[in-house]
């Protein structure tokens, strides 16, 4: 049975708008009115702070529609809005989605879209509250703004971070990268062959990382339940080295961080050796992981070795020590920033 | 003498962005931590509401950078968004900027782009916290967030017109509309030669207001002063008619607006009739005008009268009555929806 599709341009701006947000329900206290006005209408009690982060994703750029379905498109558009929010240590509560997109577009495939977007809104408790729908000439670009709040004393910048303190992180590094490449090698392999299958089966847990990652809301709530504050915290997107980086700087520090510490997934491990990558250098070099990378204060470090989900990968040092990656064999690495840089073509 | 001129590859994602930003500074006593973290970190006492607002300016849709220059582009986009903002009666305090642009542009173009929304931002009083940088593969997108606030009993939506409230308009309306056909037929003029040069004497005020257009936050403030609480409101970005509709049907009632009301500039009547268009049309259909469109309790009229900047243009009906525009002959047109859809392709 073939479903009749319909162009976008059928609906107009505003019927568009309307059938992408009709399953949009508002759940948070402070979401006092939504889509359809000029502006959405927020309320935040006294002695809270608002935070707010914004992301772009481009296609050709972050994403290829070619292997990424439309639904997973949606949901990591608002996972890693989300994560932006966490990794301030604080609870997301709405976003404005900004949409462009071509007349190849139907309407049938923004809907795709946005049942991943309020998917993931659902999972993380936040309501879509407004936002804007144009045509693009080429390609589809997507715009997320997430607001957040957090207790005033909660707030967890990046540039916090004191010596001594142990360096974290949540889950493990490196399979979004090595999704990524599994895609990529299978792009190619099936090329324009309309009947090839891609040969996905057992890289089920890397391409699930790259296609549909999660941000770790439940790794701030556990630390908050076993009275851990992070001194300093960041979200793992551009790769861990990179990540390091920021922090160290920001907060005029140094670190050790040791490879054997440092948590790859088995999978993740295998694939890496099939396409002759360095599974370390997908966690210090590789992204998207979406994990939170954060400082604690030593006396945690009991608490810490006991929570399910978190690694203690190193130390913060005085910055005159450097800021280096220890290997298996004792040799001291100096950290580079070597992340995703999307103003550089990469191969 | 010839600038140097910098890829914007060379300075990586975020030394370009710190370049960028160098000259936002935070005015705002709710702007607590602006650029530079997961997300920026605001605070707003009790009582007040929290606006936030998207809009996306996509190239060869939104904007033609062959007659738009990059600093009125940065202005604009962010004169949009404080419009929505006052359109809810509310002050615009923050803004978020995401910015995808090609290898083309150079860092001295995005230097333009950011001077522009710098001085927009100093003239709204609003505080640049955020956002992302990012390339694409063609052309530029700019999604603007915009995050306001306003008390409580303060917030004005577009749903909440009352029957026997007046309609009003601030300032003028079309001149947009004409500055962009002006702008339009001059680049068809001018061509590929490199040293013809635009004629556009004599056509500053509806160039400017296409280009350069202000939001009204000085007829918000000027209402309040007065002690007029209009009863919707909302912006005109999509011509006088499309927004009439929305207040209508958002609050179920009808209209009576009156064309010799309308207010349409001079100049935009001699362009208009130049261009061999209906000057009122330019005004109902044209769009781009960021004017404010408000009702207010008939007992507010003489204020209204008196104040500067404000016009009368009709009243609210019953719904029954229907939405119409009745013509200098008193023939009554039924208001349509012919705003700007970006997913029509229009010539």
């Amino acid at each position: 049975m073939k479903r009749s599709l319909t162009p976008v341009a059928s609906l107009g701006e505003f019927g568009l708008i309307q059938r992408l947000t009709r399953g949009a329900r508002l759940v948070n206290a402070s979401s006092i009115r939504g889509c359809g006005d000029d502006a959405a209408v927020l309320d935040y009690n006294n002695g809270k702070r608002v935070l707010v982060s914004s992301d772009m994703l481009i296609e050709g750029v972050h994403f290829d529609l070619s292997y990424v379905p439309l639904k997973h498109l949606g949901y990591k558009a608002i996972t890693v809005n989300a994560s932006d929010i966490y990794a301030m240590n604080g609870v997301p509560r709405q976003v404005t989605v900004a949409l462009a997109v071509s007349n190849r577009f139907t309407v049938e495939a923004l809907d795709e879209l946005y049942a991943g977007i309020l998917l993931a809104c659902e999972r993380y408790g936040i309501d879509l509250v407004g936002g804007d729908t144009t045509s693009s000439r080429v390609g589809a670009c997507i715009c997320v703004t997430v607001i957040g709040e957090a207790g005033e004393g909660e707030v967890t910048c990046r540039d916090s971070a004191r010596v001594n303190d142990l360096v974290c992180v949540s889950g493990d590094l490196g399979a979004a990268y090595a999704g990524l490449q599994v895609l990529k090698r299978e792009k190619v392999v099936v090329g324009d062959d309309p009947d090839a299958r891609p040969a996905l089966e057992g890289y089920e847990y890397v391409i699930e990382r790259q296609l549909k990652p999660e941000a770790r809301g439940d790794v701030t709530r556990r630390l908050a339940e076993a009275g851990v504050r992070p001194t300093a915290m960041i979200d793992v997107s551009d790769g861990l080295s990179s990540e390091l980086l920021h922090v160290c700087v920001g907060s005029g520090v140094g670190c050790r961080v040791f490879e054997e510490k440092i948590p790859v997934d088995g999978q993740t491990r295998r694939v890496a050796g099939e396409l002759n990558l360095d599974p370390v250098t997908c966690a210090m070099a590789g992204g998207e992981d979406y994990e939170l990378l954060f400082t604690a204060p030593l006396e945690a470090r009991d608490a810490l070795a006991a929570m399910e989900g978190v690694s203690i990968i190193g130390y913060v040092t005085p910055p005159e020590d450097g800021r280096f990656l220890v290997t298996r064999d004792g040799a001291l690495v100096e950290l580079e920033a070597r992340g995703w840089n999307s103003f550089i073509q990469r191969e």
